[in-house]
């Protein structure tokens, strides 16, 4: 997969090697100071790198996720990569270990999270893509069709970055000024992104563009990830904190606001980085549109409405330490939600690679 | 004036001695990690002083600059202090040299901060002083009277923040949870603050509080200088990011918002820590009354409107770095204004300490 993507940034997810193969992650927290990469072999250490943040971005996590499953199944079939290999008389696995552990794995990898849908999307269709071969075929031969899978919700999240930037770019005139939170780029996805996939392809496109970054505390996603991609690409951009969003948008220096969602119910209510509910609350006061970019793997219609999406609450520390260093007074009670739910009504737009879905709501 | 407060926190700013003593600061930008006071003996050093934000909070810049003019004028008559001592046969500096020396001191720690109004109004009450005396006073006379005038300032404020604080403290029920920005505490005055001034009156009546707290990036005062202070009064807060304040709105969490001023426009606009005014457009999104506290001196009459307010630009290192780290791509653009103008007609209340103005405009 590694040869599959145009971009010429390093990919945030890369296989190397077949199906007993591993996992390249851009360890992402150590952007944009270093350009480090971690070679993933196993699913302890793609639960770290989740949990802490090395590999990110919903689409991102759902490829990383499609990707453990296969790590976590190869001790089945390569004895050397784990003592647990459970072989049948014809050196398969038993059909009944290898769905065991395929359960085992998913359900690991699923605790990994709990806000952005497309892991969940990524493992399901994983634990589905191999149900449904269980009549037919033998362990080994699913075990390469899940690897197979995996590929291929890699290989498909590139078109559909692509077609999202496609569709987004037809709302961006020449000049146009607009703003972003987090990160919602390549190193959020396969290769060009979803907010910022609409950038690059108006770039592509010849338009001229300038990008207003929201640093995005805790993590500073917008300041350590965006500002880096954006650099990286050529794109005319500005830094801001999160807080000046708002004069930002006063002084009409902005045009349109862009961001990606980790997670949309049914009726269109998204679930973002934390602060994205408030771009759309001052975008809206001052006439700015507010588009969500998502892949349709994004949305949850299990959910009606986002008041059901759960909400990840992280450490104090993320908040009284800033890159290792203390800020606040030790002792100090932290709020520290990752993210906020924007109500549909609230939202211009949603990009997905199938279309505008505008308006999103009757309400409107 | 080290004894004129009652605070159990130390003062962020004191005069230690007589008319040709110097000034102690509580060095801001050490907190809270590190309790450490600068004495300041020039004009040189209060600039740079102020200019740092070692001492910050539009009460407390006028407060020291008061005492700025004092530093000024001393080399005129104390020898040892400084060599441009110029004398007349009677021992006295000549009248015209005391005067030039004043307006050279006020042109100079005028230049120091652009936006707070009380920087301006504290050296203009100590000129206008001076003026009053001029024709009937020898120079040496006016310089103690000057130096009785900065101590008036400074004992001012102590009451005028308490009166504040009970004017705004009739607004807190029992129980309320309220958010605040930035530090408009005893840091940014002489004693009690003016925001938190209504939080620790309100705690001196008995009533229960909870206080969230934005970090309020870039300098993170919310952080560093108001936890601390909330913290050491024995008051219940949390700290959030800038970014989680609408998101604890729409969550119910706070009944109101209150906030400092570094300049009041003639209509009530008010200039204030960037990101207030988003609070403020945020605030009413979720029906939390918005209210600034400010004393008559953060008035600017002059100015019909705040579009006329100057905005301090600080540096692009500010937002890039924190706390000397950068988090930044090297290169990367910065948009990094000091503060923000909330309109009239978005706040609810004006918190003096002659009572509340509210409505703050017939807009409303």
């Amino acid at each position: 997969m590694s040869d599959s993507t145009t971009a010429p940034l390093p990919a945030a997810v890369r296989w190397q090697g077949g199906s007993l193969g591993h996992l390249v992650l851009l360890d992402q927290t150590r952007l944009p100071l270093e350009v480090t990469f971690l070679s993933v072999f196993d699913i302890e250490t793609l639960f770290e790198a989740i949990r802490a943040l090395r590999v990110r971005g919903a689409p991102a996590i759902g490829i990383a996720a499609a990707y453990g499953i296969c790590l976590g199944l190869q001790p089945l079939f390569a004895p050397a990569l784990g003592a647990n290999r459970v072989q049948s008389d014809n050196g398969q696995p038993d059909s009944a270990v290898f769905f065991e552990r395929l359960e085992q794995v998913r359900s690991y990898l699923a605790a990994s999270r709990p806000t952005a849908v497309n892991l969940f999307w990524a493992l399901d269709r994983m634990v589905a893509r191999a149900r449904q071969l269980s009549a037919r075929s033998e362990p080994s031969a699913i075990f390469e069709s899940l690897f197979a899978e995996a590929c291929a919700i890699h290989r498909e999240d590139v078109a559909t970055c692509r077609a999202i930037g496609r569709h987004g770019a037809e709302l961006l005139p020449d000049g146009a000024s607009v703003l972003t939170h987090c990160n919602a780029g390549g190193l959020a996805t396969a290769e060009y992104g979803t907010a910022l996939s609409i950038f690059f392809t108006a770039q592509d496109q010849g338009k001229r563009l300038h990008v207003f970054v929201d640093e995005t505390r805790p993590l500073l996603q917008g300041a350590r990830l965006t500002a880096w991609e954006l650099m990286q690409r050529g794109l005319d951009a500005t830094l801001i904190c999160d807080s000046m969003a708002g004069q930002v948008m006063r002084e009409g220096r902005v045009q349109g606001v862009f961001t990606g969602a980790d997670r949309i119910a049914a009726n269109g209510d998204a679930a973002n980085k934390i602060g994205t509910y408030s771009l759309a609350v001052l975008a809206r006061a001052h006439r700015v549109p507010f588009y969500v970019a998502a892949p349709r793997s994004t949305f949850d219609f299990n959910l009606p409405d986002g008041s059901q999406i759960p909400i990840e609450l992280r450490d104090a520390e993320e908040v009284a330490e800033i890159r290792g260093q203390r800020v606040a007074p030790v002792g100090m009670r932290v709020y520290n939600p990752a993210f906020d739910v924007t109500p549909a009504e609230w939202i211009t737009g949603i990009i997905t690679e199938y279309g505008v879905i505008q308006p999103v709501t009757a309400d409107q």
